[in-house]
């Protein structure tokens, strides 16, 4: 058979959720996957490498990366632009990897908007309490920003319906099983694996 | 949180795919899966126990149970009726295991449009033509025979978009896993789980 396309798998979900360490579980769990790349007016960091780290632009380059569609999202973040570049994400895509997009929310819902057979995974806390623990045991965050974050967390779960799938971060081993069942299932969905039926079809 | 409700999977393909095997592996990795017991009017054979082989009713008891809805499939084998009771499964579901039909594509396709959440999963050889290999190494069965698995494998696959999932059984261990990770999959949707997201709002 020919080599399956990969899938794009967006996962998203409220600061202190835990994503980073589910997708780290992840990796170790499972081969064919990458990150996508993103573009950005950010000037690169010492030890940051074009096309690896991040694909740099100037803002007028992203300007027209805007213009011309060729972002599958993006945003702005204390002055500096972000989006993930169409063409970078096809390309995996085409060489059968799977391209693991991690971004806020608001970038999800444009995502699903543009590329409506991504798959959509929102990752939660088991609980708002849960969260506000993991927070606080940064020790990082000032009383304020804890606060911010709670709420932000609860206008995002407001609007979380556009995601296919919810993982629980209970403990992140589960949590990372779980993700990668989710990939594993997408790529054995009919209209995935059709193609197999209509060769048939043919004979 | 309240356990999960079980999730009705219907496993169906050609015969010859394998689904057996596969099933039998599936049951070895997971826990919390239960196969549906069948209504059937066939008399019961030495050894069988009612209500966990089948559940043995008359002609009339079960025409009673297709003219009440009670039943989400049913079909004529060599003269005597089978079904799968609704409230038996139900029941299951509800005590949250995964209830597990094995059926054929007809009964699935009724499956499917009475319990549209129903998970719909279809298991098939790698080819039509290790179908045919694998028909003739039972050596049971005569030529015609093996003519008509063929025909009919093939008519199954021209009418099986109503699925969800495709298995492909090339190896049992990789399709038991693919069906496993379907179930893991299914019980992550956002419906599944969006309750999580409603309680948090009403705190």
């Amino acid at each position: 058979m020919a080599e399956q396309r990969g899938k794009l798998i967006v996962v998203s979900g409220p600061s202190g959720a835990g994503k980073s360490t589910v997708i780290a579980g992840l990796m170790r769990r499972r081969a064919g996957l990458c990150f996508s790349v993103s573009a950005t007016t950010r000037p690169p960091r010492p030890g940051e490498t074009e096309g690896r780290d991040y694909f740099f632009v100037t803002r007028e380059e992203f300007q027209q990366l805007v213009n011309d569609g060729a972002l599958l999202e993006h945003a702005e973040y204390v002055g500096n632009c972000y989006g993930t570049p169409r063409d970078y994400v096809e390309r995996k895509q085409t060489e059968g990897l799977n391209v693991l997009l991690d971004i806020e929310v608001q970038g999800a819902r444009q995502v699903r908007a543009r590329v409506p057979e991504a798959v959509m995974v929102f990752v939660i806390p088991p609980s708002l309490e849960e969260l506000e623990r993991r927070l606080r045991g940064r020790h990082t965050d000032a009383e304020e920003k804890i606060r911010s974050r709670l709420a932000r967390a609860r206008a995002e779960y407001r609007e979380a319906d556009f995601y296919d799938y919810i993982v629980i971060n209970d403990d992140p081993e589960t949590a990372a099983e779980e993700l990668d069942a989710i990939i594993t299932a997408e790529l054995c969905r009919y209209q995935e694996r059709k193609t197999y039926l209509t060769e048939v079809q043919e004979l």
